[in-house]
């Protein structure tokens, strides 16, 4: 009976605007021969706002990869012990109930990870098992809470801490000027995010089943280039159609479970860009209003890799809930073409939520 | 009823001898104030032999994380699947019939992961649990058995196989001059493991407990510095002292399950250096022969991070096993400090194995 509890949020303090985004993009690229292109592209994301851990004068310099992962380190460690403080908080258990961390991350690397240093700094047990996770990219989100609910399955009691810490704005290479560096450059943005699984107890998402799809042969699709320069993101243009592929996994998934994946009540995916979603309504036959959290994390903070699905669950919880026992998915969508899906059942009544932080 | 068969290791072809390493280290830091530490300290660790997946003069260079980070991915996917389809034949079980691959490696950096390159290369189902690990460092050998063997608990008929890649040859930085430089440069090797755990059935190690234990404040003693020219190996002095906090540690792990880790069968445990295994003698008590399967790892292979506890698991298996129903333990150490521990009960009659390839 592993429970998703609601997630706790975090965005910096700098935020850059879609005219912001589109005036920076005709002044740096004036001489792009694609430039109305990606102008169009960025444009059709819908991201009206972004939040950067520097402002962007700092974010549009590259200091180099030492420097760039060194921030990433800096930032983490100042900004997610509050994140997760939260979110042990909103499900009301102390670090010392934590017997696994997950931390998904792919814009920063550390050996040991921040697994270790969080269990030193906030108290956790030194029993807790670290599970840190750092190239799953934007599917690292649904991979941590299928792996907690894994966990969960194995030791009914345990409870899982997980964490989704995305710098995007640190993986800027400004000599990157393909039309796809271009939209992502005006499409991701900086989020942290915690929640716990509690195996027992809590309110939330009641998880039931998961399941992962990796899409045949679109590993070039989206994937790091790993250089002197740092991580540099790839992205083919197909990755937009890529809906047609896992709506049809979704689907599959859910027959086991005796559930028909566009009959469900709530629907938390990754909104990795605007055609994820209008896809899905598509292929699986459903209002645009089923994914108005999704669409609600993408217009106010962009694609923040991992921590969307936990962006836009908290939204669900913020509006209330989804009802008890209504049903729904949670699903992770990244590099390799990976899915990771969730199905879970609504847990607790729908009632007044407490204010968003 | 989790079973970690017997692994399949591999080595690359190019070996480098104590001498070669010692007349190396003399040849190339002839002016260096603790050359004489440096060569005891190698001359210390027992390492006769360790192989290198290109010869030492072009290890020896370094052309830029880029063309390193390359040259690991097209080491990987050229060795791995061999060891793969070696592990899957030892364990009787086809590629069809896995659930989750666990990919451990913290010598190179690629998204999507091996994981997904694998899945699509050999055939594994689209359904697999990608479970890619590059932040535990040599712990990671330990930590893959530990998740495998939480998700057959969840899963009691489920398969899940794990791949160890390391070379961590290619992290050799020139202009790391320390004496903790120096002596990690005549102390890791490369080598690759794979070994299934099966949900039901199979021989070898019935998995019983598992647990982690991470050294209050020690993140500093391991590390990696990331940097433009990659990952360099950050190593304490105080790390060879590591085992007065680990061998308590390993004994509380065993107690809830009533076992003294003290009285065991058998002992596979990761041969970071020599003093490891001395102090594990000293603090649990048992002579040098228990850990005699590690002790091979390490003169034959030097310390081949998180593949270590494969390789001397395969030696026990190559010397006929432990006898039905005899006790062990496993435990893998890495940056955390962290140690990942399983205690185990040999599956399967002692008997003659096959020819070790």
């Amino acid at each position: 009976m592993a429970t998703l509890c609601r997630p706790a949020i975090a965005v910096p303090e700098h935020v850059i605007t879609r005219e912001e985004t589109l005036e920076l993009a005709r002044t740096l690229h004036a001489d792009h021969p694609q430039l109305d292109l990606a102008l169009r592209l960025i444009g059709n994301t819908g991201v009206q706002t972004r939040h950067l851990v520097q402002p962007i004068e700092d974010t549009l310099k590259h200091p180099g990869f030492t420097t760039r992962n060194a921030r990433y380190e800096a930032e983490a460690k100042a900004r997610v012990p509050d994140v997760v403080q939260r979110a042990l908080d909103m499900a009301e258990v102390t670090v010392r109930d934590i017997d696994m961390i997950v931390y998904v991350s792919c814009t920063g690397f550390m050996m040991p990870s921040m697994t270790a240093w969080l269990i030193n700094t906030m108290g956790f047990r030194n029993e807790t098992r670290q599970l840190p996770i750092a190239q799953l990219g934007c599917a690292a989100g649904g991979a941590a809470i299928n792996r907690a609910h894994d966990f969960c399955m194995a030791y009914p009691r345990a409870n899982v801490l997980i964490v989704a810490c995305e710098f995007c704005s640190l993986l800027y290479q400004p000599t990157d000027l393909g039309v796809g560096n271009l939209l992502s450059n005006g499409l991701f943005g900086d989020g942290m995010a915690a929640a716990v699984v509690r195996g027992q107890g809590g309110n939330g998402v009641h998880l039931e089943r998961n399941g992962s799809h990796l899409v045949p042969d679109t590993e070039a699709w989206i994937s790091y280039g790993v250089r002197d320069t740092g991580f540099h993101f790839i992205l083919d243009k197909r990755v937009p159609g890529t809906m047609s592929m896992l709506a049809p996994a979704m689907r599959e998934m859910a027959k086991p479970h005796d559930w028909d994946v566009s009959a469900l009540d709530f629907y938390i995916v990754h909104a990795g860009g605007p055609r994820i979603l209008d896809d899905l309504c598509h292929y699986l036959g459903l209002t645009p209003e089923m994914f108005r959290y999704s669409r609600a994390t993408l217009t106010e903070r962009g694609n923040i890799a991992s921590a969307v699905i936990f962006d836009a669950l908290d939204r669900l919880f913020e509006d209330g809930g989804a009802g008890h026992e209504a049903r729904g998915v949670i699903a992770g969508f990244g590099p390799g073409i990976t899915a990771e899906i969730a199905l879970g059942t609504w847990v607790g009544t729908r009632e007044a939520a407490p204010v968003r932080v």
